[in-house]
């Protein structure tokens, strides 16, 4: 391996909403690569992330967001993965394939992520527990969630016959998975017809220096619930 | 550099619908490499990406997907954009920054075409040419438009300062981006007010090796024109 290490052993600064899984991708990799970091609570659902001051640091106003020491930022939780695997120390476990093909598939993994399963399985979670229980944004969630679906039967029959993601060890495209697929049910999507994904989730679970994602706030927790009462 | 040219001089096959911004920076990139590629029509508005053949090629459904002489296959323009840079041959212009911070930077870009630039600005544009004029998809028009411009704004800011979006050089991250706001208007979108973003467009036609995205067909070409009559 020629990887450098341009980031050397400074502490990096996350911009993060810790109930969100796209700042919880960051924060997981962090932790596993052992690299220190200060956490900055920036609440994506009340406004904080749309302040001049906010707005300054990442004019597309969106959390997740690091800060190196000498003030250079970057955004998009996946470009923050695959910079942070990129830039691993030699000798740290490898969570960026060393292949150029290889590489090029957990980019088209986590391609996918953004494009047809973040805005699906996120957001119905994010509406469920983050939205008004009379927000008119909650008419989509049937849409959502059958869309959510398209995106795990997908997931499924690729896992289903092979463990992770891309190669033969765990690596970014499945933390940039797990995120929002390990908490589907808090948008009212089921995970019982995939049991290989189930059999994934528990295997991410299980890797060294794994830290779960904490849970929604009594408020989020208290909408969730209500969103899973039967409508009318 | 020590990039190696995996996959060596062997012809690459691109399913692509010929109109489409997501699969023409595909082609725009393999032209402006140089290499030796074979396109397959496959359009998206008519099911062709949705056969049980197609879909045991790409599961997503989704086109562009490139096809190796050996049969695999990656999908995800953004990630194949990133696999033909990654993997040119010494010596060629540097599509894809050296620097990892850079590197980082144009995935950031990338990540953001995905998310926040192509599901308003592409989809208007699909609205507008390749669904039925009484679509009821024409209702999120208003909505997407909205979005479509605050995309712009980042972008316009960006681009102020700065001729390319990853450092001085033209690479895969104005590829991307290239591809739908040079047609932003065939969705109802105008680029009157980012004299930068302008600028910056043609710029990109001048790069060398430049070919234009087909125009849309008759068909299109007539819903598009209709789709700018202003609506009672």
């Amino acid at each position: 391996m020629d990887r450098q290490s341009p980031r050397g052993d400074g502490v990096i600064t996350v911009y993060g909403f810790s109930p969100s899984g796209n700042c919880h991708k960051v924060r997981l990799l962090l932790e596993q690569l052992g690299h220190r970091y200060e956490w900055v609570e920036v609440r994506s659902d009340d406004g904080s992330t749309r302040t001049p001051e906010y707005l300054a640091r990442n004019p597309n106003g969106k959390v997740p967001l690091i800060e190196l020491e000498d003030g250079r930022t970057l955004a998009e939780s996946n470009a923050i993965l695959h910079w942070l695997a990129d830039t691993a120390p030699a000798g740290a476990t490898e969570f960026l394939p060393a292949d150029p093909w290889q590489r090029a598939q957990a980019l088209a993994w986590m391609f996918f992520e953004q494009y047809s399963h973040e805005p699906y399985i996120a957001v119905a979670r994010f509406i469920c527990g983050w939205t008004p229980i009379d927000s008119p944004r909650r008419q989509d969630l049937p849409r959502l969630r059958e869309r959510s679906h398209q995106a795990l039967a997908v997931m499924e029959r690729h896992l289903s016959t092979r463990p992770w993601f891309t190669g033969d060890v765990y690596g970014i495209a499945d933390i940039a998975l797990f995120a929002y697929t390990h908490v589907a049910d808090q948008g009212g999507v089921s995970l019982e017809a995939y049991p290989a994904i189930r059999d994934w989730l528990a295997r991410v679970v299980r890797t060294p220096g794994f830290v779960p994602m904490p849970e929604p706030d009594t408020a989020a927790a208290a909408l969730i619930a209500q969103s899973r009462l039967p409508t009318s």
